[in-house]
């Protein structure tokens, strides 16, 4: 009675480092019809699942492990961006054939992420289909200290960790898009490991529970996605293209105008995109010095709808496109 | 700035009567980075994961109400089998194209069993590609209280509810395999909600709760299933076929010999299998009757290991096929 099923998970997934062992809040793992949860008094439990579709989020043929990260890394970002700390993931995986290299390939991807983040494998489904990953990723977050896209008030400050831009640049790559010359060796891995190897900012959300007033995971493009906190918020949002981060690469291998569009534009970053009222900033200054990562205020809180970028001369940019189109 | 995903997810899944309301366990619902669930002291969170893929698990040309009730029917058998309650789930949705026609009906068969189950829309993703559906529920349960494949001793009985083999027979007749003559409009309706509408026994889970030394649902045969049990348990399940319950339906379309192969190794059920000692079975009765949901003892926890079937003569049965097979 070998059903090839439990056999794979057996021996891809149900292994030390990745999946859950009993303690930190789960009662129970792989095995049984369902994950057992606890949380402890107080806190609540923060839930978001992702689906990520060969050729349409990841190339068919991209390495399992990186695939396998990227696929983690953008769950754990909306947990960072909610401020809550992992628990463990559930992972739906339907692909063509259960080869084993990719198997590997991709269940050390997973394991990889899980230790560093404390985010082990609950369960979940594997079947025979198109190349598919489903995840689900579960925090815990003090009852009332989530950070939610609704909370930002005018006179507040926008702020964006780390930079944006290079991911969008990476897809253009990854698509064969690119319009500029060959890549060097560096440039190439430097776009991969951005494209692929997101940094969930875990830290970053954990510090900002009680110094953010709203927050998001910048997945679809800035505008885009910092136009959820304007819509949830009911407020505008004007941010100054003279503050944004650029990465140093970005504007070598995009160009400044290209830079910016793609900063503002390009998805899959996962930096957090956050509002905070000023007298929040020297606590941002200290918790950024902390955690290592530049955080940059960018724009401003309004009264009012929608997000625009200023210009140097203090009109608003006019863009080709605001952010991914899911269809 | 209007992505289309977002204006779907407005049009057909943050509806009311689908999407969760803030209360009973949901704190946050559709339209932040995550969901936010609280749990009543003392109690867990049962979570389950479940990925159906188009011409694997249904057919893609298949009415979207059904093919929707299907795929979170199957979450919550899962729930049913640890005994938990419903909080609500959520949704992972690729499709090739935003068909309205598609997505209303889709969108209505979730909101049908949401409702009847109290099992509303928590949050998820919807992106483009092949028809696929990923669904996690999350239920509560008290801390301890969960059923779980472990716990059958020997001397226990080995019990079933309702009746298996109907839904295996309706996926050769939806497939096209079936060989007996063409099929009554009446049957073929039937067979059809046995494929397409199975019951989660919801009911019947949590009335388990302190009865039931071990559980599982009936998605992959009763055998194979059963067969976790026996391995997760430590004991061997003697079934004795003449005990088996099996539909008029399913024997008059399929013949005596193969009603009971399929009742044995036809998946799609849902149905609970599950063992008690026998000192619960007034106790089970008396469940059986508020329920209106005939269970069957059909057989007993021995010492040893694997399930068998006895034939009239005592011997086992021996039969091609014990269970589905994901590869």
């Amino acid at each position: 009675m070998s059903l090839q099923e439990f056999d794979l998970i057996d021996r891809f997934f149900r292994q030390p480092g990745l999946a859950a062992d009993v303690g930190s809040g789960v009662v129970l793992g792989i095995g049984d019809d369902c994950a057992l949860l606890e949380l402890p008094p107080g806190e609540q439990l923060a839930v978001t699942m992702d689906l990520l579709v060969a050729d349409v989020h990841f190339p068919a043929q991209g390495n399992p492990a990186d695939i396998a990260c990227k696929a983690l890394a953008v769950n754990l970002s909306d947990l960072a961006a909610m401020g809550a700390q992992p628990l463990g993931f559930t992972l739906g995986l339907s692909l063509p054939e259960a080869e084993e290299a990719w198997l590997t390939g991709f269940s050390a991807g997973l394991r990889e992420l899980a230790q560093r983040y404390c985010c082990p494998l609950l369960g979940g489904d594997l079947t025979r289909g198109p190349l598919s990953i489903a995840i689900q990723a579960h925090g815990r977050v003090p009852a009332g200290q989530a950070l939610r896209r609704g909370g930002a008030c005018p006179g507040d400050l926008v702020c964006v960790s780390g930079s944006t831009g290079l991911a969008g640049l990476a897809l253009r790559e990854v698509l064969g898009y690119l319009e500029a010359e060959p890549l060097e060796a560096g440039d190439r891995e430097l776009l991969r490991a951005a494209y692929y190897r997101p940094q969930p900012r875990l830290a970053l959300g954990l510090g900002l529970r009680g110094l953010a007033s709203a927050a998001i995971d910048v997945s679809d493009g800035l505008l885009a996605d910092l136009g959820h906190i304007a819509r949830a918020s009911g407020v505008a949002l004007d941010l100054k293209a003279a503050a944004l981060p650029l990465a140093e690469p970005l504007r070598r291998i995009a160009g400044a105008e290209q830079a910016l569009a793609l900063a503002l534009t390009a998805g899959d970053d996962y930096e957090l995109a956050f509002c905070l009222p000023p007298s929040q900033l020297p606590a941002l200054r200290a918790l950024s010095a902390r955690l290592g990562l530049p955080c940059t205020v960018i724009g401003e809180v309004l009264t009012g709808e929608g997000v625009r970028c200023l210009g140097e001369d203090g009109r608003p940019l006019r863009l080709a496109q605001t952010g991914f189109r899911h269809f």
